[in-house]
């Protein structure tokens, strides 16, 4: 059994790639056609991606043709690039264990975000499909994050960063998702959380500089991928923005 | 357009009753009976019901098929009878409006839980259904969310007080979640949030008492409802155990 890292760092080392493609379809696309999107984007897209992340909100919007989609999109993604659910899912018990069963049993994804407000007891169901990946919320790029995230704890920290360092410990297929918007914030995660896998939204429509995110994580191939879905598939090439959102992740340091 | 809050109390008026009925299949249901076991759950516990409560997890645990019990069983509920979907979703910006636009517009469900991790503005999406409520979780019933929702801050509140304080002033129609297995806990959540409606979990199967929800919560009708799912749904009779849980909400103090 290959754990979710192993098999992310083998694919994004085949393509040189820390890029995770977004499939994440406007809520305006005739849903006659969101397949049919997505299979272009994937087959312009992969030749670039270290792995796909649908984000199950733009399907669910469609109600249950939306998950029809999300089949056929999920058919499309070659062998061997791994699928992320962002699902941003969170319950307890018995209901956790519902959730993880529909991402990682009946989805099949190799990796999900999860949101850790309830806890371990409520991360461990995720946690137990020991070859997946469970990406736990730390850091977001929104602004509203700071009044939980970033709320100062009685000992001087923010919760964050007390998060970045405990969350890790509780299973070796722990991630985390830490936005690009706040370079020194994602370098004080990496900090307190050196080997933890990372999933970094924020570049491209939200502003994160790709230099920064690269030399803030001190890159990796397995240890992080950066997601862009808007500014890639609105491109008048995708393809071409891939490659370069690649190449960008590649660059020497200033 | 009248109120989630406004809705809710009519209907608890018309049954005298603060029970919520949970509508959570168990994963080891032949999938062709969960709409079945629901029609006939919905039957017997209408006329004590406050509202209903499908967890969406023990849906989707069953893939697109489990999406099709829930529509059937969104058809059996009576007219009248407000229904909550337990979701749990959160994620920021447009993300969270299709979210949204999935709970609201195309299920059509008149409240919903949804996480408060990311903050105010990835919550915002939802509570511009100005007609619909919006539970956001605050201080829930298992173990392991000591460690966010009880970390204290460095004003020396745990969080779940700021919380409890901050919230309810985003918007008229946010709702709280919070869990029945710690009395002084909800007690205190009242005193923060003296007008907000509040889902709570953990009678039953988890612990928690009747009578110490109603006078922890001050319960008036529109403003509280306890969420019972399996002492319900296992109960040889559902019924007979919905109105045992209505009779025990609406007793005098002791």
């Amino acid at each position: 059994m290959t754990s979710y890292v192993e098999r992310l760092a083998h694919r994004s080392r085949e393509v040189g790639s820390y890029v995770c493609v977004g499939l994440d379809p406007p809520g305006d696309t005739p849903i006659g056609e969101v397949a049919d999107r997505n299979r272009r984007l994937i087959a312009a897209t992969a030749p670039y991606a270290a792995c796909f992340k649908p984000n199950l909100a733009f399907y669910e919007q469609f109600g249950i043709p939306g998950l029809r989609a999300l089949e056929e999109t999920l058919q499309a993604i070659p062998d061997g690039i791994p699928v992320i659910a962002d699902a941003k899912r969170g319950d307890m018990g018995n209901t956790a264990a519902a959730y993880a069963r529909a991402l990682f049993e009946v989805w099949g994804f190799d990796a999900a975000t999860v949101n850790p407000f309830q806890g371990q007891d409520a991360v461990q169901p995720f946690l137990d499909y020991e070859d997946r990946g469970v990406y736990l919320l730390c850091r977001t790029s929104n602004p509203g994050s700071a009044t939980i995230q970033n709320a100062t704890l009685a000992a001087g920290e923010p919760l964050y960063e007390r998060l970045a360092a405990e969350m890790p410990t509780w299973s070796a297929n722990v991630g985390l998702v830490v936005g690009a918007t706040a370079p020194a914030e994602l370098a004080r995660v990496r900090e307190l959380a050196p080997r933890a896998t990372l999933l970094v939204p924020g570049v491209g429509a939200q502003g994160g500089d790709p230099a920064e995110v690269v030399a803030a994580t001190k890159a990796e191939y397995g240890l992080m991928v950066v997601n862009a879905s808007r500014s890639i598939a609105n491109a008048p090439d995708p393809g071409g923005a891939a490659r370069e959102l690649r190449d960008a992740l590649n660059a020497p340091a200033p």
